[in-house]
This record gives C-alpha cells, structure tokens and sequence, in this order.
C-alpha cells in the first residue's frame, strides 16, 4: 500500500515479478481493493493477500508505526519474522519502514542502528551509500558500523575483496568536515578490519573512487536526493536542447536508442531498490516513485538477498567483530 | 596564487578580465612569479602586483591563515579594507578564504557568521544555496541568518520580490530531519520577514521550488559538489553512448552546438563563483578548478557586486532587524 503510485503499480510489479521472474509473491494490505487490483491483471489465482486494513500514508513517520501496530507494513515485517516470508518490499514513507523494521524485526546482535544501502550506478560495480536516509542523527561509532555493514554487503552481494570505504564529507584532508565526520575519520583510521581510504567529496558519488561511502543518514539522503535531482535535470534540459533545432532533433533521432538506455540504467527505478541493513530479516524499499517495473526489479533483488542469506550474513559481521575491533 | 590552475589560468583570467570586460584588476602575490605570468600574455603593463611572498596552499584550512598573516589571500583582503581595491577574487582553499576573510574584513554588525552563496542554474533566475561551505557545524539561529541574508541577496542581486525560501532536509513534512534542522524549521516558521515555505529534498535544488535555500555549510556543499558531480557523471555517460554507434555519432555531430551551450551553461565556472556574504567586504570565491574563463567570470561578479554595494546592503539587513524579529 506504500508508494505513489499504489495500489495499482505495486500490485502490476507483483504480477510482473510472479509472470516474468517465477518469484512467490504475496501482497499485505485491504483484500477488496488488492483483490480489484489483481483482477485488473486476471491474477487473483496467481498471488495470495493477507488482510491488513490500516497502512501509513507517505507523509507519516516513524511514529505512527507505533500508532498502527496492524499497518501493511507491520503486517509483512511480522510474516518475515514468523518465516512464512522471506522478505518485505515496499515503497512506502521510509521513516515508516525504518521504524517498524526495528520494531518488528529488531536489529541484529550488537548492531546500533540498521542502516539503508543504496548501489549507486558506477561502473564496473556499484558504489554501496549507507546510510542513505535511517538515521538524521547519527554518532560516529555508527559511522564505523555503517562502513562495515557496507563492507560485508559489498564482499557478499557485490563478490569484492577488500572493499575501499570512503567517508562522505567536504574535503579530502582528515580535518574537513563537521564535528561528527572528524571524529568519524579518527576512528575508521584505527578500525581494524576495515580497509579505509579516507575523505570523499560529493563529486566522488558517481566516480567509483571507493567501493563503499559512509555517512549518516541525514547527509546521505540529501547527497542521494541530489544526485537523482541532478541527472534528471541535465537530461531533461538535454532534450530541451535537443528539441530546439530540426538538425538537432534529425540528430536526436539518430541515436535516441543510446540515450533511452543510458537514462533507464541512470533511473533510480532500475537499481531495484535500496536495502536495510542490520536487521533481523530482508527489507528491500523501492523508491517511492516507483512503477510496475521498479516494483518488480525491487522484488527481484529481495528474492536475490534472502536466498543468499545475505542481510543477515552481513549483520554477523558486527557480531563476529572481536571485542577489540569494536570501537562503540 | 589559489586554485588548481593558479598562476596561470588566474592570471590569463585577470588579463581577460581587463581587456575583455574593461574592468581593473590588481594581481597579489610573489611578483616574480606573476610578472612572468603576466609576461606571456604581454600585459606587464596593463595589470599592477602587489607583493605577498607566502599563499595558502589548496589544502590548507582556517588554521593556515592564522600561521600566514602575510599570504596572498590576507593582502587582499587588507587592500579592501584600506579600500584600495573593491572586491577580493579568490579561487584558493575555501576554508582559508573564509578564515582570513573573517579575521581580515570582520562579520558585519549582528552577523553571527559569514556563509557561502552560490547561484544554481535554475531559471528564469537562479536559486540561491546558502551556505555552501563556510561553517561546517552551525546552530539552528545561523540558518536563519543564513535565510535572511540569501533573501537580501536575492532581492538585490537576482531582483526578486519576496523571494520564497526552503530549508534543506530529507522530506516535506515539518519533523523531517536532523536535530539542527527540526529546530531550525521551527524557527523560520516564526522568523518575521521572511517568506519561508518549508522544506525542500536535495532534488529541488535544481527545480527552482524556491529562490533561496538555507543549509549548514556541511551538507549543503555535499549538495553543491553532489550536483556539480553527478551533472558531470551525466554528460559524460552520454558522450560515451553517444560514441558508441555511427548513427548516433552522426546524430551527435548534428546536434553537438547545442550540447556544448548546455554543457557550458551548467558548467560550475559559467556561474562565475560563490559569495561570502555577512563580511565587511566583496569576497567573490571562484571554483578552485577555475581556468581562465570562470576567473573572468568572477571578476565580473565581483565588480558588479561592490559596484552596487550589493554585499553590504546585503548584510545590512541583520543589523537592520527590529529587535523583536531576531530570533538570536
């Protein structure tokens, strides 16, 4: 029930993840109007509902999750904890999944606050962002949990060794920054187990300079917001360009093909989603503009993660820590 | 001396400047070196030195400022408070720029910290970022200067009436954000003489939402470097699907004028650099990657804006504040 565009959208990315993909779909939310939805796509037999007749609007935060304990959300966290699912996936308000996460599905041992992951488009891999948005005020020894979250997600989901982490900030020398990345960056210089290579800037989102960018929540999701804000602008103001003369549209004609794919491969909607880390269970949001295609890429890569065991094997990581290791 | 180009690009910047804009410039620095920079374009005549054996160099902070009181940077400033020059163009270490402008010029009256201004290329005019970088840890009473001084500055120099301004966070709604920001919200929604309209993500940065938005230097040059960065990312990507097929090669040559002007357009060195607002003084801060056209560009800049007193009146707008509409 979480999105823009739900229920028709999210319940048209489930029909596609069931048809094209041969994933097990269930959908959490009021029957009658999933059941219509369904039948819009002559897939009532195909994708079972659980009743959940209260969800939370896209504007409300982490409190009314408290206030609906029988949300849609809450209800799917519940099925994953009960293993009657193997993940959740939704796009709805991400305080909203953030918090009932925590509280359904509880953090891993040892973990301070679970963190979302979101793989950037570089290239030849992903460069992993965490956190991009769980935690407005986060302190520094979550700084240090964020890059090793990020650093087990990028060895098991990515298959790198050794992932260089950067820290997100506004300069390359150890003091830039504000209070809280300064005392970040001491102590990522002395995390063992970590392979940390320092400072990155804004414009090292997109660079691939490192594997893995750790920053708190607040700053990670206004960089992420940003950058989507940006690439959007520059093509739209390419077409803009483009359109303004007959030679350039003969020309823009000629290679729209290119453009299309490089814009769907930049579209937030074909990363498939972003991940929380460090809970209990798979929890995969897609973004909340998203559409049948995104819904689906999002279910996809849910059904990737949970049959590898992978949040959960990532989240070991802080608990295999040794007592020296640990800087919280 | 600032800047990753510097002396070079500086100098051929400041000989542009004078023979293309009619403007007069004054060079400081280790005369030897800018004698013979000035040399190669013939123009030991046209342009006067200053002497300042020492500069900051690119990666050094506030600190370098206090170590040097003789570099580059000091000098001019001290020659605008002598008022032997009008303005001040650097395109040196930010955080040395803002240190030594500080000490140098001092805050005008009222004016809790000086913040960096820095136009976006929105239209039909610019929004306006403040602060872009000047100070990394700010209190929630510095955003609301931050506000009011954009406000003044968007009336005076982009002719707005009433310009609309947005605070920098991670979701619409009032509670969205961290600690700073959630009390900063509260404060602008009661700060008279301002026409705040709440929130913005970092995808409005580029749609025009609002004329001004404020932000701590901290996140809001992760946002500006974010943008510059994934612009970048985007033209790039394009020009390498562009080379990929002959069709769209010929349909990129068709249209490559355009792309160009656009490409410039968005260019950070078309903007013409940032303003230190909130100093007794016209400080004009260019991108530190400035080649000869952007310095150009932020003499311009300069000179229009202590040629109307802009930065002044600017500030004067804190001191000018009944005291019942101070919030600090």
């Amino acid at each position: 029930m979480g999105g823009d565009h739900a229920p028709h959208e999210i319940v048209a990315g489930a029909v596609h993840a069931v048809r094209e993909r041969g994933l097990q779909v269930v959908l959490v939310g009021p029957p009658r109007i999933l059941y219509e939805a369904l039948a819009d796509h002559d897939a009532t037999n195909e994708i079972p509902i659980v009743r959940a007749e209260e969800f939370l609007a896209m504007d409300e935060g982490a409190l009314a999750s408290l206030r609906r304990p029988r949300s849609s959300i809450a209800i799917a966290c519940h099925l994953v904890r009960r293993g009657d699912a193997s993940a959740v996936v939704s796009a709805g308000s991400t305080a909203g999944i953030v918090a009932t996460g925590r509280l359904r599905l509880k953090p891993q041992q040892g973990v301070l606050r679970p963190a979302i992951a979101v793989a950037l488009p570089t290239r030849p891999h992903p460069t992993l962002l965490v956190d991009a948005g769980a935690n407005a005020d986060a302190k520094p020894e979550m700084l240090v949990q964020f890059a090793h979250l990020g650093t087990a997600y990028a060895e098991l989901a990515h298959g790198l060794a050794q992932p260089k982490v950067g820290l997100l900030t506004i300069g390359a020398e150890a003091e830039k920054g504000n209070k809280l990345v300064k005392r970040a960056h001491e102590l990522l210089q002395n995390a063992p187990g970590l392979r940390f290579t320092g400072n990155v800037e804004g414009h090292d989102l997109l660079t691939g300079a490192v594997d893995v960018i750790t920053s708190d929540g607040f700053t990670g999701n206004v960089a992420l917001k940003t950058m989507e804000g940006a690439v959007r602008y520059a093509f739209h103001q390419l077409g803009e360009a483009i359109s303004e003369s007959p030679a350039a549209r003969v020309g823009a004609f000629l290679q729209r093909s290119r453009i299309r794919e490089l814009r769907h491969r930049l579209d937030a909607e074909a990363h498939g989603g972003a991940v929380l880390l460090g809970l209990n269970g798979t929890v995969v949001i897609a973004h909340g503009s998203s559409r049948a295609p995104g819904v689906s890429a999002a279910c996809a890569l849910a059904a990737d993660l949970s049959s590898g065991g992978i949040v959960t094997r990532v989240g070991d990581r802080i608990a295999a820590l040794p007592r020296s290791h640990r800087l919280w």
